[in-house]
């Protein structure tokens, strides 16, 4: 096997599959990336068993061949090579020649056939969305999972698809982020949960075209996200009892207020800061005609500060967890957001006139 | 007390003196700023009783007055307000007011009367020089010293004055960093040995700047950087016997080779990538007519690389640990350096024609 690469190619096709290497695995295999060249194109794939990225790397192939080198050690020593052409070999079972200029690198090889290929994932039932709609949705509501969780479903996002629609739910014991979207065309798929992990990952490869589709297909257990020259497998998890968020969503309210979002963020942002690390302590909200009033009253010292609004309803005191309120005000991109609130104790709801998205974050009870 | 000040002017004279707060005190008035306004211009200081700073900050005074603040939350609150005018007031003994546009903060303040003065160094001993050599001489040396060292003597940097000569040494037990620079007058005051630490600190403040200079004052204990409205005070370690590095230093070599920096600081770094962390392993350096072959062979894999040299002399096998060596390459600007060696096992000189900087590296023996 002998394969001819530009730097940055070669970079950019690891970059891709680095995402699936297994970081602390007791099997060296998992830190492998597979070097493919045996069907008349160059693939590159790594496999940590819950994800697995496969993808396509511009270069020559002087001689057909296959075989697994453990990712890091190649991702580092190919970023430091000249930015020149760079040449990969197998000099013999047990190791690899690296040719840059005038550098060589032998590095240790493992057999291919140790390698786990990608689980197939049957085409049957599939969706089609744009890579910019997919990373918004799972950009805009993965701050609401928690990966610590004992309840697996909390570690994972809800992908609801019923129609045309699209509805992506994420939540902790505290709030909730759900994102609706239209798809382009019908489809009747169910439920599925999809490690939040994997989301996380597939976001960071999704370049966010808008003219670019995603096709996603589903299994009982996998679910594969195809990008063109990237394939990415994620397992599901397996529970299809995912709370009802349909019941908590209530579009009662008796206090609604409009806010700029920059202010409202920075004026909690500043709150923050009085806050030590380790201890928690909410903010203040006391609503009136015209005005909200922020405060905060901590070991360190207080703060206070009024932000205009647009307000409908009644005058109202209720308190947050800053952090709750930061996380959702993070990823809104809205100038003006509306809050809609019924009392000092019940859920407060973030939302849009269509829908689109959706927030639901508890209170502090004083 | 009432002070008024422009966002940036206020960051500018809190950053200054933060390298001068104590991060890990019991003693909580160590970690403040003191704020002086009471001679007729505002001046921030913080001490941490090893490195003490003090410096003037554009402002205005509606009323005179002193306080001393913990200087990280007034650091992290200045710097979340909005880019605007920000007044500082005392409320009352025991707490301050910062106001800055609808925001409104309430910090415990202490009693400036706590705050340990910076010590007062007497004015007879100085020297002149520009920030840019001061700040040149200390980045390209203290890489060489080691802060954990239980010999204080090497926690600190020599700098000896004789005539119109400054020598600075910086080393530890496997490499020294000297730099002899020429003064623009005669003085005639001898060594101190100043802390590694406060050097680091008085480098990241000098501007950088060829036309400023700073003044600098020698008492026994105290050594104090006069910038113009910023004064820096720093302990001085209490050892007069430092090593005497004329006695290693020795013209004679069997071996001279000439080297573009840039190819072999950037070789000799890819040859790291092979080394686990926390190993130690040696580049191996083959010296010939007109090529240096530079490998390394460790559990990872080997490298090989050939770069082209001027060579005078012998032909040479020596072997380095590769850290010390990028030290080095890391803080010299000259594209092409020059080394000196004798042996395998004996020091090698990477030093330019006039001397003006002379790095001593010992080779690994075998």
């Amino acid at each position: 096997m002998k394969l001819l690469f530009k730097k940055l190619d070669l970079i950019e096709g690891i970059n891709v599959v680095m995402k699936a290497v297994s970081t602390k695995s007791s099997m060296k295999i998992l830190e492998c990336i597979l070097i493919d060249a045996t069907e008349g194109f160059i693939k590159f794939t790594a496999n940590d068993m819950d994800l697995g990225i496969e993808t396509k790397v511009k270069g020559e192939i002087k001689e057909a061949g296959k075989v697994a080198i453990e990712a890091r050690i190649f991702s580092e020593i190919v970023r430091k090579l000249p930015d020149s052409e760079i040449t990969f070999e197998i000099e013999d079972d047990t190791k690899s020649l690296i040719t840059c200029e005038n550098s060589k690198f032998n590095i240790q090889i493992m057999d291919p056939e140790d390698f786990s290929p990608l689980p197939r994932v049957e085409k049957n039932n599939k969706i089609s969305i744009s890579q910019l709609s997919l990373k918004n949705i799972i950009d805009q509501t993965i701050f609401a999972i928690n990966d610590a969780e004992k309840n697996k479903v909390l570690t994972g996002e809800l992908f609801e698809i019923k129609g045309n629609k699209l509805k992506v739910v994420a939540l902790d014991k505290f709030r909730i982020a759900i994102r609706n979207i239209e798809l382009k065309e019908e489809y009747d798929l169910g439920k599925v949960i999809i490690p939040g992990k994997s989301l996380n990952e597939i976001s960071k490869i999704l370049n966010g075209g808008m003219e670019d589709d995603v096709m996603i297909y589903f299994t009982n257990n996998h679910i594969l996200f195809d990008l063109g020259d990237t394939v990415v497998v994620s397992r599901l998890i397996e529970d299809t009892n995912f709370f009802d968020t349909d019941k908590m969503i209530s579009s009662d309210y008796k206090t609604k207020i409009e806010i700029n979002k920059r202010e409202f963020m920075d004026c909690i942002d500043r709150a923050t800061l009085l806050i030590k690390e380790g201890e928690s302590k909410p903010v203040f909200l006391t609503i009136k005609d015209g005005v909200l009033d922020l405060s905060i009253n901590t070991f360190i010292g207080t703060m206070d500060e009024k932000i205009d609004i647009a307000k409908e309803g009644e005058d109202l005191m209720i308190s947050f967890n800053p952090k709750f309120l930061l996380d959702i005000l993070k990823v809104l991109d809205d100038e003006k957001i509306t809050l809609y609130m019924t009392n000092s104790k019940a859920p407060c709801f973030i939302r849009n006139e269509n829908n689109s998205y959706i927030y639901i974050v508890l209170p502090v009870v004083q």
